[in-house]
């Protein structure tokens, strides 16, 4: 008899088989038990029939205690009425280790409770499925770069310097220096386009930042891809197109976690390149004309802002040609105008606010110089990087995607912290 | 005109393409000039006749500069003589960017020297090989554990506890806690396969060690495993078609990277599953017979004893079941003995040592609380990973390979520190 996962039952419909998993809930009547089972592939009902397992299987089934664990060996039927479309006609039930008070029952739990049982709180049927979509996001992002001839390179985490300051990067000793963890790689992975052409990193990145937002974690994941010979309308491109791809991917391949988390598949499905470029002086303009009196040119977006220019669009949106005086020293200022940079943010819409941020970059060596200069940065922590301006400068430009906010967009979750595995948050570093 | 990747030339054969790129390197006579061009997605030469683009596009062509940014106009055509089998007939030359001096010239370079300008290193045909295949293996691993059923899951790099000592940690403060960089995720994959099955991780780990031989570094990336349900000889064949699927992927995938790196690919094609598996008893009665009078049952292998045994066999080899002595707490005992636990490593043959870590895993409640005191561990700080044994434990496997060990075998390196883009050695976090 083989030993099969839920997600593999398609394969053997009307077979005999065994599966190794756990109970997540169950309910019976005298005649009937319903079991219903997971192994982290999926969940599936198994039904027990008293009629046909005899007494003592039928009372061992009904008296299965949640999350213990078992090997079930079943038949593989149709069911019509679950969406999975499969379910188990139960023969046998082994069990393997009897779960006893599982903490996290089917009632309502409070946010800091479900947090410290966070490694156990990951078994629950909607964190099982956000998980699967931030697995299927991560799969088609690889496949996405390296289907358009992306090398993968990992920048460094522990950086030697911290030009920008200090006041948001967490510090360690490093040996007799001291080290910074990484904010972002960017700068490495443009020392990486040079050699490599078209590259992406996927890594993890670090804020010490005090928000206590339902868009921030102090630990989070981060998608860099930077491309040399690439200008900025063309990088625009390559961002909807990546995000066209992974939104499809996840409707194709998680529709039964999407379902799971009641999230409207419609929705998503309209979100596809190309989307609405509105530019900062169009938004600030749209913004006044619509009530907003707390922002004027100049000024950077908040949280309501960006929720109310991506609302009026039902759609992702760029805001491109942010002023020069609120963007990062790197970024290559504007042809024709002194007063911005080639760069756009890109706005999820449902108020999931900036997933992407990106900019074609200076590749002029005595610009460059005096942009650092401006910005009061050390330069000479910058040598390496002012190389690039140095030795065969080309125009590039890159971008820098959120993976847990992604994921809170696409699955529809209300916090990031139930994007990623084991959320670090201010004052949240357990489990 | 189609502006195109040198790599993607062979789909262009007898069309005029323009591709942006740098000078490598050149050679001329009065009458012809060869550049050899890269672009980052490969190399390829460019024909310059002067009969055909004239005196002064000649001139121009034979004066370029090592790392001068250029676009080239040219004609795809088949070069014979080559591996990539296409060269370019130019018939313009756009400079971007005059290099002046770069300072990897193709003379032989000191070692500091190099990696002092790594970001500039990495454009050499050497390295821009090892990063490619770097990439291939991290492509075909997300590629064999996603058709395999896995979820790729981030366990969290900061850490609250240290439960093992912070002699080899990297600490930092956290708001106001102590935080610490993560040695391995292998503990909250064990989490994470009780709500997901089969996972694997992909990231950054760190270790403050101060060795300085040519496999270690103190940032390098692992690749974690988890698998419920999955005993220890199915983990070793889960292991064996891992390796066999990277193995296959950059023998098909990087034919002219192996190529450059001179790698005798005829040797690579024989390491095949299945490996063979000698138990640590044989090993050691076989060092012992073999000269080696500084070990006994008991020890643990230093890297001669590795290569000895690897050389032995010519492929890469399971050493299973070590004393229980010289492995960690959690390892699952043996059993019928006392004394060895269900555990192996995996060691790459020509000298590169252990490229894999793994164990079938403790889930009895007790015998696990025994062994955390027995290691004189503080049971609080394990809590939740006692969780695992206390609800629904099932058996389960894992393993960890180490990402830079394995490119460097594959590659042929001689020092892991090529096989990283920004390598972190004690007294090295430059650039
Ligand atoms: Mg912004
Ligand atoms: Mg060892």
């Amino acid at each position: 008899m083989k030993t099969i996962m839920i997600q593999e039952m398609p394969d053997h419909l009307g077979e005999t088989v065994r599966i190794g998993g756990w109970l997540a809930n169950k309910r019976s009547s005298g005649k009937i038990a319903f079991l219903q089972l997971r192994d982290g592939s999926g969940f599936v009902q198994g039904v027990v029939v008293k009629e046909i397992v005899g007494e003592e299987l039928f009372a061992k089934a009904r008296s299965i205690t949640q999350e213990t664990s078992l090997y079930i060996t079943a038949e593989v039927t149709v069911d019509e009425r679950s969406s999975f479309g499969f379910e188990l006609q139960v023969k046998d039930v082994e069990i393997i280790h009897e779960a006893v008070d599982f903490p996290i029952t089917p009632k309502q739990h409070g946010t800091e409770f479900l947090m410290d049982n966070r490694h156990l709180w990951l078994r629950s049927r909607k964190q099982h499925a956000i998980m699967k979509i931030r697995d299927e996001v991560i799969r088609s992002t690889y496949e996405f770069f390296h289907l358009n001839g992306f090398t993968k390179v990992d920048p460094p985490i522990l950086t030697g310097s911290s030009p920008e300051g200090t006041s948001e990067l967490f510090e360690t000793k490093y040996f007799d220096e001291n080290a910074y963890l990484s904010q972002s790689g960017q700068l490495y992975m443009e020392a990486a386009a040079m050699a490599l052409g078209k590259v992406f990193s996927f890594g993890p990145t670090f804020r010490a930042e005090k928000s206590k937002t339902r868009r921030h974690l102090i630990e989070f994941w981060m998608i860099e891809p930077e491309m040399a010979f690439v200008q900025f309308e063309e990088s625009l491109e390559v961002q909807e197109q990546f995000i066209t791809h992974i939104m499809q991917s996840v409707i194709q391949n998680c529709s039964l976690e999407l379902e799971r988390l009641e999230r409207d598949v419609s929705k998503l499905e309209k979100y596809k390149a190309p989307f609405p470029r509105v530019s900062y002086d169009d938004a600030i303009t749209f913004l006044n004309e619509n009530g907003f009196d707390d922002i004027t040119w100049g000024d950077d977006f908040g949280a309501p802002h960006e929720t109310a220019i991506a609302e009026h669009h039902d759609m992702p949106v760029f805001i491109t040609h942010y002023p020069i005086g609120i963007k990062p020293f790197y970024m290559q200022p504007h042809p024709d105008r002194d007063d911005v940079v080639l760069c756009a943010d890109l706005i999820a819409p449902e108020g999931y606010g900036e997933i992407i941020g990106g900019s074609e970059r200076i590749y002029d060596y005595e610009l460059m110089k005096q942009r650092i200069k401006e910005h009061n940065l050390d330069e000479s922590a910058y040598a390496w990087y002012l190389d690039i301006c140095k030795y065969g400068a080309v125009p590039h430009s890159g971008f820098g995607l959120g993976l847990e906010r992604t994921v809170a967009w696409i699955s529809g979750a209300d916090h990031v912290r139930e994007t990623i595995p084991f959320p670090r948050l201010l004052n949240r570093l357990y489990p």
